[in-house]
């Protein structure tokens, strides 16, 4: 099974990392940010208080929202006039869920900006860039400008009030390539996450997807899916009440938001997919050895799982 | 499908928390615990500082476990007679993978003291409970002096050098009532786990092996199952670097004992199976939304599970 959406549009990895930049601030003079929740809006907030931009204007779904953005002192102002606001930006990032980015490219593509820098918090990406190449056909400006991205930071909890402005520290962006991307776009976001004290990793669209399928969306479809079984019982409420650590920290990302993962299952389908063959084929073996009483084989696949979690570093 | 083991050996839970008793120091004089890992060698490590006991003599299956638990102070003596060791206590704590709790209830059985209150550990209550029964049939007075347990404290590490004095503090204690079982050895264990700032309730042995197989077993077995399935793939070292704190909390329970968890899995095999079969029914009904592009359905099942693991307290 192959997932690969857009091979012609995504570069094979070369580069691992992006090196250092020099950081003139503010790097951008006018910051558009579409979504100001959790992601939209802590990357408004630390962007602000680093001085790396003039001023941030927001795009919120519900005017609850875009009051509490402000109120919060997340954005310095709300957009009016959309086209306007795309107009007069010289960088636009869009941190709205993955399944509304083509109507938002095609907005972009009709306003046709000259010199907006593009990029996104979304996480998968190559519907995205294959959703980007079709809205920019006649704005090759902005297929240029277009910078896909996936900051590696969240937490189950969303909405403004969930902004903080250090989600970013320390953390991963990873940046996809590919084949119309300049190099100056590229460098501009790349210097931006890097002032943020995120670092900052290249691959192409199609090894994102497959690695986030892997680390990412199947232990969310997972835990997901735990609390599904669990309140097929009508006794789950007081159940659970008696769940420790374990519990806490295995289920935690399935208060997540429904509405993000659902996009997320759904734009990164093929490889979720083939993830959960995987998941399901490790299942039918432990289901096997505990079925047939052999202890032996079954503590070996537990201690070989053990020692790889034990050894794991993450980023 | 029913999996009690011990219908008859289980009292119905009438009582859920044993209240506060007075605390007379030391509880115990002599300890001994068989396993000096993380829960024993805890255990152990708290009752000494807290004067809970005068003396710990301490159990280890090798040389250098025992060696460690001496320098790090977790127990006072390592057992070189294990007969006169049990002959000596008054109060016997079991902290070894359940699968040896048979052998070491005969060797108890067979020494037949006359004062010890035995107490454990384990995460799986009516096999545990079913083993005792049949152990201790020629020796009515250490069936009647033992108090099942299983703290709900835990961690994805172990041996000694995992042990810490405030494991339990501020966790469950669940004790499991039985028909033969002493009132003056149940407030005795009760009294000792509230000095260790432990809260303790109580449940049928049955009542718990339903309840732990759905917010502790499955968690564990689906986290081991999804470490195994990773590593199929050649890249899962390399991809997983990229795990971000969703991967790091999902999986963290991987890490956990190998030997103990396969013990576990297989003591709680028929209620274990029984949360198994719900989750495959919830892992199905995502799947075919999934399959179908039903997003409005998918959207519901994440949203309702997000709800309750939102309104989730643990105790």
């Amino acid at each position: 099974m192959v997932c690969s959406k857009t091979p012609a549009a995504c570069q094979a990895d070369t580069e691992r990392v992006v090196g250092t930049l020099d950081v003139v601030q503010p790097i951008f003079e006018r910051l558009l940010v579409f979504g100001v929740g959790l992601i939209g809006g802590s990357l408004a907030l630390a962007a602000k208080q680093r001085g790396l931009v003039k001023h941030v204007t927001g795009v919120a779904r519900t005017q609850a929202s875009a009051r509490q953005a402000l109120e919060l002192g997340l954005v310095d102002a709300v957009a009016e006039d959309l086209s306007i606001a795309i107009e007069g930006a010289d960088a636009i990032f869009l941190a709205v869920p993955v399944a509304q980015f083509p109507n938002l490219f095609d907005l972009i593509a009709r306003v046709n900006p000259q010199k907006a820098v593009i990029f996104d918090g979304g996480s998968t990406k190559a519907g995205v860039l294959q959703a980007a190449f079709s809205a920019f056909q006649s704005s090759q400006t902005s297929l240029k400008q277009f910078v896909p991205c996936h900051p590696i930071a969240g937490a189950e909890k969303h909405g403004p009030q969930a902004a903080t402005a250090d989600l970013f520290e320390g953390k991963s962006v990873i940046i996809c390539q590919h084949q119309a991307l300049d190099i100056v776009a590229l460098q501009k976001v790349s210097t931006f996450w890097q002032a943020l004290s995120s670092r900052v990793g290249l691959m192409s669209c199609d090894e994102h997807d497959r690695i986030f399928a892997a680390v990412s969306h199947l232990p969310h479809w997972l835990a997901f899916v735990y609390v599904d079984g669990l309140l097929r019982s009508s006794t789950a409420a007081v159940d659970t009440q008696h769940g420790g650590g374990g519990f806490r920290d295995f289920s935690r990302i399935a208060a997540s938001s429904p509405e993000m993962w659902a996009d997320i299952f759904f734009e990164n389908k093929c490889e979720l997919l083939k993830q959960l063959k995987s998941f399901e084929s490790s299942l039918h073996k432990f289901k096997k050895h505990l079925e047939a009483g052999n202890q032996v084989a079954l503590q070996e696949s537990l201690g070989q799982a053990s020692v790889f979690r034990q050894q794991w570093r993450g980023r």
